[in-house]
């Protein structure tokens, strides 16, 4: 059971590029079934589909909404929306709350770690919350799929000085994906 | 012969902190000899060896400068560096050059692929330059040691929109290292 920032990045390290569009991602991202590029995605639909509870910040979270408009909330297990703004409730198992403090955002943490019941906690992102949640010692491991692209700006991938230690780091058609522990300092 | 941008990077796509500090690489670059580290610094030290030229910016040469102070200048083979400042010339093989236009960029680097006379030109940074050789489709390669740090901030691996496909990815001890062919537009 480990809390585990996992997402899509470009090389240069955004999750997001400045215009909140994701083309670069996804003029890599339509692989054919049983690529190396397939294996990816699966990869990481296996890691969402183990997830027993989901977190993300209040950008991530309107990035979403704004770009699956009309499709169902495309996660079923416990997700919470970190924010201090009144959001659009798109259905799903949402919680919505404000982390103020440090001891607000532990508080929180141990109630998703209670609702993934034995299973992975997902940070989905912004990079500020999973930078955070590492300043705590909250955050076990950051996995990256690193699209093949620079962006030169954006949404930064972790807001924050956090070490690692890698893992693991293999090409997946058109990614590269790395795996990291987080180091306790 | 290539033109290859190769250089150590946070996994957040930072060359340089904030602080223009190096604590951060060098705190997991003193490898043993033998170790994966070693091999890691071993491919850079043979990929520095088999350069034909070199060229940099201002501020990575002002950066070698500072902290190579009292060392003799590290490398042997001509040397461009693009600035519109006077700079201290520390020795070695220094060709000082203003890229005023793509047209001045485009036939400077012409004068290193001669100069290189069949082995390769080295990008060592910084990410404005290494941007402007690839759009102006003159950068072959990218090749980046990714520490296993973010850093939250400082000089930018690549400023600007850059495509690549990636050619291999491997641990080498504490550093992920992948290599990108640049995909001209």
């Amino acid at each position: 059971m480990r809390t585990v920032y996992n997402t899509a990045t470009s090389l240069d390290g955004f999750i997001a590029d400045q215009d909140n569009s994701l083309e670069w991602l996804f003029s890599v991202e339509e692989p054919e079934p049983g690529s190396a590029d397939a294996t990816a995605l699966g990869e990481t639909e296996d890691f969402i589909a183990r997830a027993g509870a989901i977190v993300m910040g209040a950008t991530t979270y309107e990035w979403i909404v704004e770009h699956e408009s009309g499709k169902p909330w495309p996660y079923q297990v416990p997700t919470w929306v970190l924010t201090h703004r009144e959001l659009p409730r798109v259905g799903g198992n949402l919680v919505f709350a404000a982390a103020d403090s440090d001891q607000e955002l532990r508080d929180l943490h141990a109630e998703m770690v209670g609702a993934a019941d034995g299973r992975d906690v997902w940070v989905v992102g912004g990079g500020r919350l999973a930078a955070d949640l590492a300043r705590l010692g909250l955050l076990d491991e950051v996995v990256v799929s690193i699209a093949p692209v620079s962006l030169g700006g954006g949404a930064p991938l972790l807001d924050g000085r956090v070490r690692l230690r890698a893992l693991e780091a293999k090409l997946l058609g058109a990614f590269a994906c790395l795996r990291y522990e987080v180091v306790r300092d």
